[in-house]
């Protein structure tokens, strides 16, 4: 059957969905709220089929590929829990592969935009790389070849709880001392109403005085405009990016890192801090060729380019099953 | 030409060489002390050569693996460096080749005991191993599919100097806080001297009263008899292994954890505090199947295997080049 491929992106706060061709260009988007945790599972369901049925805008749908932010088994079926989300073991491949008709293929959001950066982006003909995605976390993958490594429970790439700091700031997760809680979004807005306290700031009056209504974007706006408090926090934040990469590129000694999510929109601001750190803490830096750090090319459509990817392929592993010549990629 | 071939592994305080058949096991070996770090590399590759033949017994070469505590380029052509020889970008692997007229190859000591352990050991029938050795300091290897992923500098597996604390002890290497200064040989041997101060322990005659006279295989041997102060040592370092494996196991999420080198003898004195870390401090450790933490089962003959067999399979694929059959790993 001919028709269009959809990726949706599905986070904390929005569903995103759109039409992507074989070349990841996408062509129309649909854009939702995310219900939020506390809804029945179902609203979610029903977010994320207005998205996938608006961007494709009356077109049959060949499949659908999903990205979302939470941990997906290995077998690509279910999300088994997520920190933003009402599910728990929710088999949403099956459900909304019932409700469209079509193929469907789930995976986690950060191994969707890595496959997106792989064939599409800033990773694009590597042997080894990593993406580490600054959101209100850390989320990442490991490329080998363009493939992402999805590990034995489908759980590989959680850099944002590799402890940095033995007894350190309590995580979400439950722990203490995760590499997240220094370096994300969430740390960059808590450096800069720590040091609101400390010097003067034009957070001071974007906030209307209100620490507590710092958000990340007005970080970002404010280190713009040259304001210090914005300035350190990033430089912080960028710090600890550089020192936590020191570690995975040990591990690993990838060709390329590519920093990816929403905190990456600040650039060089971000990256100039993480490579000095990555090239003082990575083990035997004389010696080797110390890795790029290099901005994510594919914005905040990595994820949705990088779902429609995943479904795809397996459509094109299916034709060739079938005798047809699908796309050869994953 | 028909010959025997051979497996060395040098480290930095002896030189290993045996004849290793394709199924691993081990005929003759042949032991000679490493020549250390001050003197010219012709005497260490004089030692190597030496114990090469004596292993061979006279048996014509078909082939010389060789495992080095050192970093191999990515090539395996040269050992760059290596903190207990005199080796700096050594063309190793050629000068063997032209003393010894056979093929030879060059691999990382701890990627050579992680392949032995991947074919013949621990880690057999695994999608994804972890191996880490544990000697002076740590080594390790990741394995997928069999095969050690070496990385773009073939550096990957540094996880010795993964930062664990922020400005924590000094290493060797040149920076602070590496897992490697709170997990390892050297880091048992000092919990032992410092814990000594506190309690009374077996320890003290061993040493007749001189804690800088304590060595690892003492610890282990005092733990043994019930020590108090060994134990504790062995407590420690345990559970910084299970802390170091949970950010490892977080970023690769690998089917099982093999933990070989020296301090490894110890068995579930290690282990077992190591796997009450790993369940503590892993994310999402009740949401996905946490890997066996298990001993590796080849023991000091791990490196040698490892290297004959890394020649072996170099050796298979001339030959299927060639139109022959060899074996058909790596």
């Amino acid at each position: 059957m001919p028709g269009v491929v959809v990726g949706v992106d599905i986070g904390g706060t929005k569903v995103l969905a759109g039409v992507v061709d074989e070349a990841g260009q996408v062509s129309s988007t649909a854009l939702r709220t995310t219900p939020g945790r506390r809804v029945v599972t179902a609203q979610v369901e029903d977010a994320l089929v207005e998205a996938i049925l608006e961007s494709a805008a009356g077109q049959a749908l060949s499949g659908v590929g999903v990205a979302a932010a939470g941990f997906v088994d290995s077998r690509g079926e279910r999300v088994m829990f997520a920190p933003h989300l009402p599910w728990q073991g929710e088999p949403l491949r099956d459900l909304l592969q019932e409700r469209l008709g079509c193929p469907v293929a789930l995976d986690n959001d950060a191994n969707c935009a890595a496959r997106a950066e792989a064939h599409h982006g800033a990773a694009r003909g590597t042997i080894s790389a990593l993406m580490i995605t600054m959101g209100t976390g850390i989320g990442g993958a490991v490329l080998l070849e363009g493939h992402v490594l999805r590990g034995a429970n489908g759980m590989a790439g959680e850099f944002g709880h590799m402890q940095v700091v033995p007894d350190g700031q309590s995580c979400e997760c439950g722990r203490r001392g995760c590499w997240e809680q220094y370096s994300s979004g969430n740390a960059l807005v808590r450096n800069a109403r720590t040091l609101m306290g400390e010097q003067p700031s034009v957070l001071e009056e974007m906030t209307g005085g209100h620490p507590d209504r710092v958000t990340g974007p007005m970080v970002t706006a404010a280190a713009e405009q040259g304001d210090l408090v914005a300035r350190r926090a990033f430089a912080s934040v960028g710090d600890w990016l550089g020192v936590g990469t020191a570690n995975l590129v040990a591990a690993l000694d990838p060709e390329v890192v590519v920093i990816g999510g929403g905190v990456s929109a600040a650039g060089d601001r971000l990256l100039e801090p993480a490579r000095a750190a990555l090239q003082r803490t990575l083990v035997g830096a004389a010696h080797r060729v110390v890795p790029d750090l290099v901005a994510a090319q594919l914005g905040p459509q990595a994820g949705m380019i990088g779902a429609a990817l995943l479904v795809t392929s397996a459509l094109g592993a299916e034709r060739r099953v079938s005798g047809g010549d699908g796309p050869q990629e994953e």
